[in-house]
């Protein structure tokens, strides 16, 4: 039996909850009469009934935005209590008024909110280099603080109001117990472009693979567990390694990469800390699982995906091996191409091993395709030749909308696995931008 | 006045060279009567009339086709006299046969020239994976020795038979006078798709910037100038560095990539040596330019390329942050689209810079555009802040097919220049393949 259950809704499953997600324009479309047309949601604001522990992980681009630093510092303390995001602006590359507007956006929350300002982190995306229009903003946040409801729905308009070049809102919960009491946790999250993400706890840049440094993603994770600080930011790190830090769309590391969560302890269980092994343990695993469902969401929304792939390298001299090689062949615009095109070509694959930063042998070199999960492996290449499988077999999977790529270097015992998509006609369209219209064009 | 002067032809303009290049179905279109739908010539000899000194450089991809090393190891030597070269097929990835087959067209070669095998070297482009039909590649070999020419039309024919997807033929002369004797060098080369070459002597990978380490391009430079082995050697290698091993297509490396170049003396100069300061000067010039001008039409030639950017990153604290820095842009995905529909946007800029390998300060940065080479820059960004440049004129100078992107990172006195280009939705759908056609499949 499962000790995870995944149950409907998203950041508002957990106990002691709030949210709403409202439209302030933030893109400054302005407000033609009797027109829906663009009013998507684009101001979110989350809140615990009662003070959180708080954890944060932040992107290690050395340009990052503003909300990106408010965040980062306010996330190193014990305790927090809300979140405001807005969509339409990064509040990247803007300077002092950048950071004077972050921090305005905590204030003003706090205000309506009747906390502390420290107790409120922001997250923002969209547009880099244009400055807010904060009238816009204050009057979403105050319109937000005024209906925030802790139904389903209001989730689902808190994941909406995050999206920018999404096609879907991303919300995913699961319940578990934890010493006899139900503790359950559900989390929101958006991606589409920029999406490589690299996230360290203050955004400095850990002794990682390059290919670690480097989407907006956004990603807000409640739960009415009762967990110590430390511990919180402990399991936050080792959730974020293995989802969100292993996924690729276009190899693009964002300035605004952040996943936050807030545990408010209103499940009543005894505090999970570094001591309680068994508790840690599912909870652990919990947090895992909602981080990594929500990291493949972004790779199956991201900009023009029509594929989703599973890359398994194993056989490295080193994780950092492993790591490389795979992170070369999710990124390789030739590979991605042609799963784009449902080809399973291993000439590529086998070239960017070779230019990859990682130790690779020729002859040595087994290259195999699966369904998703599937143990029954076909090999189109082993120790660098081609086999026998029909090609006709290996483009039945390879044609699949997911598949696994198993890369076997054979030369030691280490592994990784990315979360990667094809390159697509669709991706370079929308990415072009339209210079007849600077006020749409993206950063 | 100029020391160089462009002269019409390639390989075939210094003394004492001759060319061929033939239809041979390397392909295996087979020949259909009455049609020469698909036969383009595939195979190509080139010959000096006397031994002439010898200097190579290959792919520092692991994965390495068969003829890479068989040429890496002759071009060692001091003096070679004939290259043989195949498009359609890139014998790598094919064991033992292939290197078997690379060396039987270097015997072949030698035997229809009465040669020594060794003094031939060999290279191939296209399809890997699939072993070489030999009995198509004999036909040519005997074909294309029997009708070697040292005319300007064998010379075109040579550059079309190394063609893959390159929509031009590809030649470039010059002619310098060393110590009163008038000397040329003339040069044919190929690229389209996986362009980042990174390329040394003997194909080991060098203690260089990951980014180094990344098209089949093949280029093939004769000259008739006296020069010795050893700095012949020394001149491909610095021309190479500021050539062919600062562009990038798609930021991938092939397996086949491959510079040679043969020096036969017929000039009559007096032998250039590490010791004769001014005729290497000259030298040493001439075969920078001819290497740069073909890594250019590489760059401009790529697949579904519609610009050419030459960026400039200044400023930086090391060569290999520069470096880093340049490659980081040059290779961005969203970069790349945002040339694509001629955007001048500096966010996306920025973002890349900051996940790149190199040092950066957000507040320090400045960016600017300008008409290819020219000093009137546009700045769009200065000290990380968007400059009062008028969106329209950043427009018109990104809207060119051509245009230099001026990036100055102020932090250091190190510099790196990139020759790139925009990624298309030509270039995802040339790449997608065509898993109806198996056969039609590339490397």
């Amino acid at each position: 039996m499962s000790i995870l259950k995944s149950i409907p809704g998203s950041i508002t499953a957990p106990q002691g909850f709030l949210t709403a997600g409202v439209f302030c324009d933030i893109k400054r479309l302005g407000t033609g009469k009797g027109s829906n047309k663009g009013k998507k949601r684009d101001l979110a604001i989350i809140l615990s009934e009662v003070p959180a522990t708080v954890a944060g992980l932040f992107t290690t681009c050395q340009v990052c935005a503003a909300p990106v630093k408010v965040s980062a510092a306010r996330a190193t303390r014990d305790f927090a209590q809300a979140i405001v995001v807005n969509s339409g602006n990064a509040n990247a590359c803007t300077g002092k008024q950048g950071m004077k507007d972050a921090v305005a956006m905590t204030e003003w929350t706090a205000k309506a909110l009747q906390l502390n300002p420290e107790d409120v982190l922001v997250a923002s995306t969209g547009r880099i280099g244009v400055t807010l229009p904060m009238a816009n903003v204050k009057k979403g946040i105050d319109s937000a603080a005024a209906i925030l409801s802790d139904d389903a729905a209001s989730a689902s308009h808190a994941a909406e109001a995050i999206m920018t070049s999404d096609t879907r809102a991303k919300q995913v919960a699961v319940e578990i117990t934890l010493g006899g009491k139900k503790v359950r946790i559900g989390g929101i999250c958006k991606g589409a472009g920029m999406i490589h993400p690299g996230m360290s706890p203050s955004g400095a840049r850990p002794a990682s693979p390059p290919g670690q440094l480097h989407a907006t993603m956004l990603c807000f994770i409640t739960t009415d567990a009762a967990v110590e600080s430390g511990t919180l930011k402990d399991c936050l790190r080792e959730a974020v390694a293995n989802s969100f830090n292993r996924i690729t769309v276009d190899g693009d590391m964002s300035t605004n990469d952040t996943v936050i969560v807030l545990a408010n302890g209103m499940a009543g269980n005894k505090t999970v800390s570094s001591k309680s092994s068994k508790d840690l343990k599912i909870f652990q695993a919990a947090l895992n699982h909602v981080a990594l469902e929500l990291a493949k969401m972004i790779v199956r929304d991201g900009e023009g995906v029509t594929r989703f792939v599973t890359l398994h390298v194993n056989g490295a001299l080193s994780f950092l091996d492993a790591d490389a090689a795979a992170r070369a062949v999710g990124n390789s615009p030739l590979v991605k191409t042609s799963w784009f095109g449902g080809d399973p070509n291993w000439g590529r694959i086998l070239a960017t091993l070779g230019y990859s930063a990682a130790k690779v042998v020729e002859e040595k070199i087994d290259i195999a395709y699966s369904a998703p999960g599937s143990k029954k492996l076909l090999f189109s290449l082993k120790n660098g030749q081609p086999t026998k499988t029909s090609f006709a077999s290996l483009c039945k999977v390879v044609g699949a909308k997911e598949f696994d790529l198993h890369i076997h270097l054979n030369l030691g015992k280490h592994s990784a696995k990315l979360y990667a998509c094809d390159l697509t006609e669709e991706y370079v369209d929308f990415n072009k931008g339209d210079v007849s219209n600077p006020a749409a064009m993206g950063g």
